[in-house]
């Protein structure tokens, strides 16, 4: 069977129909683009994902790096791939002309990345991490750090980490213990132990840049006295020359369930003499520039996690539509021939739920990433500030929701096969494997869930928070005045108030009571403003479908919309109604898991 | 970490309080048993799998099956794990003293399961083929068969298999075209296609028997023309010696995502002159004589899963007892020591969950087993009779909820592990891939859904539909005067209400509009009924678990006793309220599945 990867029509309805990308190209930064480049630039992506990704999807798969005792390998054909894709210029889509960049908006450099994602999954990983650590060192270090790191990156000469997770503090990054001692050169000689770091060691390219998060001497305890470093696996000389190896070793390689093209290692720094780091902007400040490079992985999770329910849902589809099986429950005479599975009420449901899911999680993947664009390049400050502000509140909505309801999509992907969907003859497997990391790094849906309720929620007096409430709000007012659109209008607001009563019952409440207790049910909080987030989303989508179908239209486009009509429909008839118990568990303050004794167990 | 596969104190609370297993005793087939002979047979169980099973589990997960071209070879050591599981008499435990049973009740033998299953996993595979398949020659066969093909089995000389998949076919039987001819000795001729038979190949015993279903020529269409074959790998001479190679080839393996110890075959029946056959009772009616094994074989997909989920919650408790990491909420000082992580509400929930879904699919299959021994080994005919028509109305709700919840508990061990929980360091990662073949084996949720809505309630006048009713409502009925427990009895007694009311209304429509609409959300049904009958499980066990800590109690034994309580409230304060929508879904007749055209996709 030859599936296609994604669905070309509904990521140009996303870009051009419901985010407007077009009116990009009339800001400052992307004057010398046209949707005539955007769509140059997506159909390399398309074409370097089936020629060079997808033809080693399954081997990259099948073949694990390996550890000899000193260094990590991986089979050629990554390299070549990875080569490709930079040669094309879409490893630095976003960066500026005179790094060597495309210089594109975050919104298409999204759309780029979801073919060559669906084609390359991990493999496109080491791209990922290496421009959020370029993009975090732009942000945030010297204009030689810039030169000496940034522009190798972008090159596509170095790739970048992020090394915090240690042994003894994972999720708890105010515990971490690597050391760095500040000598008279500037520099400083870091000591400790990075585990879980993506991408940490390879064959790849001939330079590492790992930004380490360590604590210098007499820092003080706790998330305060955190600093960041640059830690490259090769010295560099002045004139960008590869020098002596750094004192970062290799220690091991994990074997994970999924994503096996990114090597996940423990590296050790500072077994000899201590690793030479150089300082990022200011001790003690290492945490707030590592969310930087975090805050952006957190969106490519969410997004990654996006493209694989795409994926599986693309690929069961197709599926489905060819393999003949079984009859409808109305034919009762066996002398008729099987109908294709499509036709079955429970096949359609999950491939619904997966349509609903997967293009739910990328609508919202891609609104942020729009609103990424207008943060840095809205013409208006108000304008930048309301991006900014809602970006920063929907970060821990886009990073879990993807995660969690694009694994469920990938769970029904491999339903829909049946038994083949369980053996590697079909990739619906892998992606089920791949995707189960997604609710894990980055912050654990757990983490993400604390993140929104105790922190994004009240911050600033509520702002992020009521930014995204106005936001919906308007769709709603939008949704109101469009026929066929006004109960869904109606649930969404009724969806909205019960957020809301949830959120000022339990944050109330958490002034009162013991905040463990309070907080106990944080995880179905974000579930609630998860799914009426996506609920938001697919009333935009509906709005634009509704008023296309308004118009005359050809039988293909009518299909579309229609569909996208009858995806609304099932995640607000289906989905969004599950809302309700999980906001009464939380509004009631249940406290059965706070009250749960570990002797009980 | 040296974690315990199982809690034995539960194991124990399930037989002997919750089922009462010690009164089997005083059935005629179980008199040369007491509870001591269950407890040393329970012993033997633990030990086989500690010294045989879980030193190898890790190794069979790595190294898998393979295919010179001819035959499939497995690792020695599984040979070596399954003759120990043979020599101490765990391969036949419920089988008659004179085929070389222990004559075991089917409630020990599944409890016995429950240790070798959470260290053998796949490896185990092999016996229950076997065993079912014995089964139903027993049933079924002539008096020479079950000489010929049984008793090898219960020796371990031989495994068997049950052959019906065919690649044109999956879940839909009807469709197969494997053919049978007719030969002058009385023997058939096999020749056709099967695919995904567990075992069907392998290098552990001397032979393999079939179990095929094939079509006679000239038989009707249909599953009316199905008939069931023993062709096993090699002839068995008169006198029980191995003789010549039959005409069954294994095509290949295929690679699955987890599960790896057993086999996945592609199996050609007849590529040469064709396979030889003995039919088992009449042609025809082979389908119903299937079921025999099926049904079987659903109860140990029931069990295999809870068993995986039971696995998975004791292990990532273990971890959550022993890992630091963080601080509670309401702790400021970043010096204070971080706690371990099972004091964190959230991990709290997961491993409640894991609790709540773990033991509820447990105390459902043993239920199921106790079941089984009833309606062979029950007194009156008229406890026989109910016990046959409970047993077949729950089996598809035994084999899927444990499946389907089984692996959400999975995910939440992952979860609770972290990024340690998706590397192979632990075995919570395997426990997951191998979980996720279960809610696809031996009939997909969906068929289960259809069979529960379609053809197990309104059977014979909704006789196994009342039962089942009648059961739950006695459980409410006792937990209404025992104090503590009033507000769950109501809450099931609701439930119970919904239930039936959807029940009536969907069945109703079904009479008057397209069927394939009415019964479009027939999954969400079963969800409904899964749930009220794992309430069921969980407010049984809360009257046991509430009468003795009505009593004086040891410490350890009233943590435990607390921990049920404790469990059965998540599950009525955070599962159970789930069913409300599901159940609206149903009762509304919403047709937004059923509506979707396969073009709009």
């Amino acid at each position: 069977m030859a599936a296609s990867l994604l669905n070309d029509r509904d990521i140009a309805f996303m870009l051009y129909e419901l985010l407007d990308a077009e009116s990009l190209t009339r800001r400052e930064r992307f004057r010398e683009h046209s949707k005539e480049t955007f769509e140059a630039a997506m159909d390399t992506a398309r074409s370097v994902a089936e020629k060079y990704l997808l033809p080693i999807r399954q081997k990259t798969d099948l073949i694990r790096p390996e550890f000899d005792g000193k260094d990590a390998h991986l089979i050629p054909e990554i390299k070549t791939a990875m080569q490709a894709v930079i040669d094309a210029g879409l490893a630095s889509a976003t960066a500026d002309f005179d790094m060597g960049g495309m210089q594109l908006p975050s919104t298409i450099a999204c759309a780029l990345s979801t073919h060559l994602t669906a084609a390359g999954m991990s493999t496109m990983g080491y791209t990922t991490l290496t421009n959020a650590n370029a993009n975090l060192i732009e942000a945030h270090g010297t204009a030689e750090q810039i030169e000496k790191w940034v522009r190798p990156m972008r090159e596509g000469r170095f790739t970048g980490t992020m090394a915090m997770t240690e042994p003894g503090a994972g999720s708890g990054l105010a515990d971490l213990i690597t050391k760095a001692v500040r000598q008279d050169d500037g520099t400083y000689r870091i000591t400790g132990n990075k585990v879980y770091i993506s991408g940490g060691d390879h064959d790849l390219t001939e330079n590492i840049v790992h930004l380490v998060l360590a604590r210098v001497q007499g820092a003080p305890k706790g998330i305060k006295g955190i600093s960041l470093f640059i830690v490259p696996k090769f010295l560099v000389g002045d004139n960008g020359e590869i020098d002596a190896r750094n004192d970062v070793a290799l220690a091991g390689l994990f074997h994970k369930m999924g994503g096996h093209a990114i090597t996940s290692t423990s590296l050790s720094f500072g077994e000899k003499d201590g690793a030479v780091g150089y300082l990022v902007g200011e001790e003690n400040m290492g945490l707030s520039y590592m969310f930087h490079m975090m805050n952006e992985a957190r969106l490519f999770v969410g997004t990654g996690a996006a493209v694989m329910a795409l994926a599986g849902y693309q690929y069961s589809l197709d599926y489905a539509r060819e393999r003949p099986q079984g009859r409808l429950l109305a034919e009762k005479d066996p002398h008729s021939a099987p109908v294709n599975i499509i036709e079955h009420s429970d096949v359609k449901r999950m491939l619904l739920a997966q349509k609903a899911y997967a293009e739910g999680a990328l609508a919202l993947c891609l609104y942020g990433a729009r609103l990424h664009d207008d943060e840095k390049t809205a013409p208006e400050a108000e304008q930048r500030e309301q991006a900014h502000l809602l970006l920063d509140f929907l970060t821990p909505i886009i990073k879990t929701w993807p995660s969690e309801y694009g694994l469920r999509a990938n769970h029904y992907a491999i339903q829909v096969l049946g038994g083949a969907g369980y053996t590697n003859e079909h990739p619906v497997e892998m992606f089920y494997r791949e995707n189960r990391l997604n609710p894990i790094h980055e912050g654990t849906t757990g983490i993400q869930s604390m993140d929104l309720l105790g922190r994004k929620v009240p911050r600033n007096q509520f702002a992020g928070y009521k930014a995204c409430i106005k936001a919906i709000t308007e769709t709603i007012i939008a949704a109101k005045n469009v026929a066929g659109l006004e109960d869904y209008a109606d649930t969404l607001e009724k969806a909205l108030k019960t957020l809301d009563d949830t959120t000022q019952t339990v944050l109330g409440a958490s002034r009162s009571m013991n905040i463990d207790a309070a907080f106990s049910n944080s995880v179905k909080y974000l579930d609630v403003f998860g799914h009426v987030v996506v609920a938001w989303m697919w009333l935009k989508q509906g709005l634009v479908a509704q008023r296309a179908l308004d118009t005359p239209l050809h039988d293909s486009d009518e299909a579309f919309y229609r569909g996208k009509i009858q995806a609304m429909r099932f995640f607000f008839v289906s989905e969004l109604p599950e809302i309700n118990h999980w906001a009464t568990l939380v509004r009631e303050l249940d406290t059965t898991n706070f009250d749960m004794q570990p002797e009980w167990f």
